[in-house]
């Protein structure tokens, strides 16, 4: 897919790397910045992730062919809603949010027919960093994107987003939205939830005891907790199954432990082994 | 510390990084390993971790001046005190193992008072590989080794056991041995339990939907199961305790989910953040 102009919504760690990638791998002839702050747009613009920066929602969406809504997941809806009118009728449009279920529902329910359409995706790349400053050309190389149409989605729009996603360099996977967000749930929201609870639990006299493992189990510890609050509240219910399978595995572990039984403890930790061992580094 | 020999009971990840620091760092004038497996300590020689392979530990520990045990936890009591004997009796002797008190106590009631002396050490270094071709010559600069005397060690014996891990990188902290259990349960073992139960949840299907953030969290859930689960066993009431905190950590988080109170959920986040930071990279 070959755009005149993409324009970025919210251009930090992963807006920023789409603008990079974009420029880099010839998919947009021009990368708009759209934010609320002239210093993070400064900083996109010093770093090359954008063209243009814009305040102003009208001036950085006519005539744009493609628009991506990188900023928090509580704000995707109401902004697609919003600056749909200000697109030119035949944009795309799609966001790179953590949740899809909440988003497209709301979306699809309100977005008028005639205007530019919407599908969502959700790259599954990221880093418990923000901001334009680590954003990275190469973060999407060989990763997943989800792409989440609905029956609603014309073929064409879920074609022109996939190979959107495809020429960033991102292998694309399409799901439905409920859908991806049951894995999500486990496979990313559950592990920040985790790494949260662990982190926790360290008392400051204990800090200099820590190791690598202590360290990588809580790496994540370290994003944004207004970002991931929202993620939680937007996928509330299948985070809560996921952290029930959770709870009822810590739950064997825990018995095999006080049982003394140590060829259970065993079975269990060789299961994990062989799930981590299968994910490669 | 400088030894003209040393020898290594079981040259593995830990064993050999001991090896190839001791000789880089002038520490030994010669490093002896002593292992079970000809093949395991061919690769030691390999790698230039030791300059002598031992099966036959009699050979292997005359005329030693340090013997370092770097076997698994359920090991170690049980090596050092047939292995006593067969040491010069100004011989010093050490560990390497993940857990304290089970060993110094089975150690202190049972070794002979006219011999070498024990005091026991945890490097906190390590990795969920395993085996002399990961050995790391640097692996313990920088980084803490925790050294347990008890109130039956001779000063002089502390002394040069300190000496010895400070001449190889490593910074030096003094623990009872009971306390050392505890704090490790909690920033060594229980993300050990908590990454395996973690990994476990994964269903083979998601395996491509999992990114950098449940394998961080992960990453070490790929650990020797056989080494773990002696571990556990070996420091099975302080890691029950530290799993009950890990547990209510998580019982908090979870409820703010369910109850939909997000301010709670940002407020345990936003702590978990600030412990992790704390912690550096």
């Amino acid at each position: 897919m070959q755009s005149n102009v993409i324009t970025i919504v919210g251009v930090g760690l992963i807006g920023g790397s789409i603008g990079l990638a974009a420029k880099r791998r010839g998919v947009a002839r021009r990368v708009r910045g759209l934010g609320r702050q002239q210093a993070s747009l400064d900083r996109a613009l010093w770093t090359g992730a954008i063209d243009e920066a814009h305040l102003d929602p009208a001036t950085a969406l006519a005539g744009a062919n493609l628009v991506v809504f990188c900023t928090p997941v509580n704000q995707i809806a109401e902004q697609v809603l919003s600056f749909a009118p200000l697109c030119p009728p035949t944009a795309l449009l799609t966001d790179a949010g953590s949740t899809k279920a909440t988003i497209v529902e709301c979306i699809e329910q309100k977005l008028p027919a005639a205007g530019p359409r919407f599908v969502g995706s959700h790259p599954l790349a990221g880093s418990e960093k923000r901001g334009p400053e680590f954003a990275d050309a190469e973060l999407f190389q060989g990763r997943w994107t989800v792409v989440t149409p609905t029956s609603r989605t014309p073929a064409p729009v879920v074609a022109q987003i996939i190979e959107f996603w495809t020429a960033l360099g991102s292998r694309v996977k399409t799901m439905a939205p409920a859908e991806h967000d049951r894995a999500l749930a486990l496979t990313s929201h559950l592990p920040h939830l985790v790494a949260a609870a662990l982190a926790g639990t360290l008392p400051a006299s204990w800090h200099e005891l820590t190791a690598s493992g202590f360290r990588s189990t809580t790496r994540i510890a370290a994003s944004d907790p207004g970002l991931w609050s929202a993620i939680f509240a937007h996928n509330r219910a299948p985070l809560l199954d996921a952290l029930g399978q959770f709870e009822n595995q810590l739950r064997q572990l825990r018995q095999a432990v006080e049982q003394r039984d140590e060829g259970a403890v065993r079975r269990l930790l060789a299961h994990a082994k062989e799930v981590r061992d299968a994910l490669g580094s």
